[in-house]
């Protein structure tokens, strides 16, 4: 268990649980800027270890994504039964990489959209800041 | 069932089908931007048929939806076996509304906040914008 912050009974995970938890996720969502504003849309992905790696098609996403590679990535798993839950926060930036660099990688065999189209266009996003959170309820009471 | 896209394979929900997914989840996420770039964060939320409310503490959220209030908010529920799902986006501004408004919605009292605190602040995310998408991999063979 990690540390828990005395005031909202969160635990917050280590880099290495995040690690591990982004490693056995396959769907996550990015945020992203348009027109100056976020929008967020799920994303089906892989993380090698390093980054997160996801592929999107030509349309205003990639757009948006040249234009401000900055975004935030996120993973969860919430049971509404108990309301316990963690997830898992990476901002970091999506920067393009050529279909044959991220074909190379092992971890994007897994990386199948659910929605089809070409998807011709794979980004990494190498994470300055990895976060995350567990839900604690029954420490707290 | 409702329009499919036939480049992607996406079946786009109709409002009311969003509406009624809105009100039968309780976690969602959050976008805003934080320092000029976007933050995801899970909330316990309710919808009350025509907007978000949700709750949060004092903190770098709050003061972050205060100097940018543009938000997006989205649902969604993923099947990794069968690679089927859907999502909800919305997009629209987070108003802050005094407690006592809130707390005299009936949806307020499924707004439970899965981490303890105080979380003395409610805000309402009217829509602007409301789509929903379903991914029918089945339809696509």
């Amino acid at each position: 268990m990690g540390v828990i912050d005395g005031r909202t009974w969160l635990e917050l995970l280590s880099p290495q649980e995040c690690g591990r938890l982004l490693a056995g996720e396959r769907f996550g969502r990015l945020a992203y800027l348009l027109e100056g504003r976020p929008e967020i849309l799920p994303v089906n992905f892989a993380f090698d270890g390093t980054a997160v790696l996801f592929r999107t098609d030509t349309g205003t996403k990639l757009e948006a994504l040249e234009t401000h590679p900055e975004v935030a990535f996120e993973i969860d798993a919430f049971d509404r039964e108990h309301d316990t839950g963690w997830s898992v926060l990476i901002v970091g930036r999506a920067v393009e990489v050529p279909m044959s660099e991220a074909e190379a990688s092992p971890a994007a065999a897994a990386v199948r959209p659910a929605a089809l189209g070409d998807k011709q266009h794979w980004f990494r996003i190498v994470p300055e800041r990895i976060s995350g959170r567990r839900v604690v309820r029954g420490a707290g009471g």
